[in-house]
């Protein structure tokens, strides 16, 4: 019955490569021929009934608990759910109801916030340092070249907020959430900056300390404080420039408002805030439900006019300069890091054991289909000034001046007459 | 009475030049001590009782009639106005009244739009090309250096929004709303692409055809079309690139939605559309009601999520990919056609008569301190892309390319290892 119900769905799907489907009874349902980009085996009943219950819920505690294996090219499977998503199985009554009671659960309040931040990040840092690069940045990298390695990537990524911001000797930084405490080093090493980084992941900023103490990097240069960006003002009375990097996801639909405030608060007029963020073509309530679940509790990523409509709606004088869309450059990074996890797939198995292992291979798999498939998924680096500043740049060649730490605005290029 | 009033508003005040007012019977109310950046003479109690009552509508037209004079610094002096309408004379309800009143009856439908763009651009191309540069662009420039000429800056604005949209030779542009057609000019010579540009102004279709004929460019390479932009679907089933320039202000707040998706309608995937508008920092109801009633009728400046979340609510796949806020950008432009039209004052006054240099004089003057102080007008470019494109270049370098009409992406900077 199943089989034959999978297979009617299969038949009406535009989706240009060939799976299939091997149900516990041993019967497959498949689309196209052999040989298969992917065969995804469904190994026990219960599996097969969270699956049509809970949807990519289902799937994914099926999956991560080995109930069900996938064989071959995880993201053309990850592709395929999206099309299954946007077309036969589109937003069920079931899912969405199933997703507001998670969703319901998992409110972005103080105490929460720690509790669904400590579930991903404090997981084990050698674990992070299996597979991301040697500046423990865990969110999107810029990529001049495709074939640039994920160490330059990630370098040029914190050049290039740092060259947005026009950090000068002596300014004074705050950032809110830092993860692994990297962009701070990088700042006030070739910068010349003060920094002072908010988290609330316990395990990251005993991993920043550390680092920072063996660079001999004191804590009138970079302080890392263990606490929740909303408590920045109780640290901090005046500020020069602002960052966040990747964390308004955690933020929570309900709370951009008082971020931007909180931003207006403490930044000095004229001065430069970037915010880094994933984000999505549309406002939503349904993120993902296994994502949500299993790997980032309370995420949300916000649309751009999620987060632009707050900012109009007060005279705080929090004003738009630049935004970028670097959907593509997701996708080259979670290559390097699912690349990055593969490899060393055995000592992950070894160390944190096989549904940890899975569990990593699903997201970073999803993500990798989310941002090359445009199923949706982007991410922005949004500029915003405060106040506003008539001395500031013209152009923005200075984004891409020349070499890291050397803050100069590359020569504009002179036009020839026409 | 009336002297009194004001000097209590005026002793209040924070604003940093000196300046006086002269009431009809000789009396002065000052604020500050001379030498003063600026008079005002208030000659009749016609003219004293509507800007009491009118407000910024009510001065508009009695300097625009000479029953009011300003002696110094104009600049000055709207600034003023800023300050006064943010404070003590902010928002009254008598002004909302009138303007809604106002607004109310000009909605852009298709008829009133004609009306609306020929009240304002058929005044005579002549008038315009005494104080516009010789592409006669009337939209912001884009300086490389404050000290750019306009002719310079004008040219750059064009090159950078081909290089934004990437033209290659061959495809097929459509633009909405081509002013005196410079910007498809500058297309078709420099990148060898067709054009068919969209306008409803009689008066610079006209010119902007004799001019093509001119230089030879023949219909095949550039068509300018006299009508309205909801109509561009009867022209064009699919084009490679969109361009509207600085016209979203002439669309009006009802009719974003159906602008995008005209745009996804006509927009082939991939494809890029490149919006130039003016904005607001806050949406209000308000637009300055003297320029609206004389100077550009049914004109309101979108905020950047009442274009941006229309968007959001559809499924069309615009995405946006670049922002650039020009801000000051225009302050600059301002700057330079002041400076023109007052040394073409003689001929202005001579030609045309003394209402409509005053008239100009006080909306450049308006414009030049609304971009440069921070009220709340500033200009974006927006870059959209229709569906995803993995093989867009993954930096911003080719829109500093070196040479206009040079679409090679600048070599990108190799960065030193860190």
């Amino acid at each position: 019955m199943y089989r034959a119900r999978l297979q009617a769905i299969f038949d009406s799907l535009k989706f240009d490569k060939p799976f299939q489907v091997v149900l516990p009874d041993g019967q497959a349902a498949t689309h196209g021929r052999a040989p298969f980009a992917f065969t995804v085996r469904i190994k026990t009943n219960r599996a097969l009934r969270d699956i049509i219950m809970k949807s990519s819920l289902g799937f994914g505690e099926a999956y991560s608990n080995g109930e069900v294996d996938v064989e071959g090219d995880m993201l053309a499977l990850s592709l395929l759910s999206y099309e299954l998503q946007s077309g036969p199985m589109r937003g069920t009554f079931l899912q969405r109801a199933l997703y507001a009671l998670g969703f319901a659960a998992r409110k972005n309040t103080v105490t929460r916030a720690k509790k669904n931040i400590a579930a991903h990040y404090d997981l084990a840092n050698s674990f992070y340092e299996l597979w991301l690069d040697t500046e423990m940045q865990y969110t999107c990298a810029y990529f001049y070249k495709p074939t640039d390695t994920l160490e330059a990537a990630q370098r040029q990524k914190m050049e290039l907020v740092c060259r947005k911001l026009r950090l000068k000797p002596g300014e004074f930084v705050v950032e809110a959430g830092c993860g692994w405490g990297g962009l701070a080093l990088h700042m006030a090493r070739n910068y010349g900056v003060r920094v002072k980084s908010f988290n609330i992941s316990q395990e990251q900023i005993a991993f920043a300390r550390d680092k920072a103490a063996r660079l001999g990097i004191g804590t009138d240069r970079v302080e890392y404080v263990l606490d929740d960006y909303r408590n920045i003002p109780n640290y901090v009375t005046s500020c020069d420039k602002f960052a966040s990097i990747c964390m308004l996801e955690h933020v929570g639909r309900e709370s951009y408002a008082a971020f931007h405030r909180l931003v207006s608060k403490v930044l000095r007029k004229p001065g430069l805030a970037m915010l880094q963020f994933i984000s999505r073509t549309n406002p939503s309530p349904i993120s993902n439900p296994w994502l949500e679940k299993y790997v980032f509790p309370g995420y949300y990523n916000p649309s751009l006019g999620e987060i632009v409509t707050p900012i109009e709606k007060e005279h705080h004088q929090l004003h738009l300069v630049d935004v970028e869309n670097m959907r593509y450059h997701y996708a080259l990074t979670l290559t390097h890091w699912l690349d990055r996890l593969e490899r060393n797939a055995e000592r992950v198995r070894a160390e944190w054991g096989e549904k940890v292992l899975r569990t990593f291979r699903l997201y970073l798999s999803g993500g990798l289909a989310d941002f090359s498939s445009g199923a949706g998924t982007l991410v922005y680096q949004m500029l915003l000034s405060h106040g506003f500043d008539n001395a500031a740049p013209l152009t923005r060649h200075h984004f891409y001046a020349a070499a890291p730490g050397e803050l100069r605005p590359v020569s504009a290029p002179t036009l020839e007459p026409a």
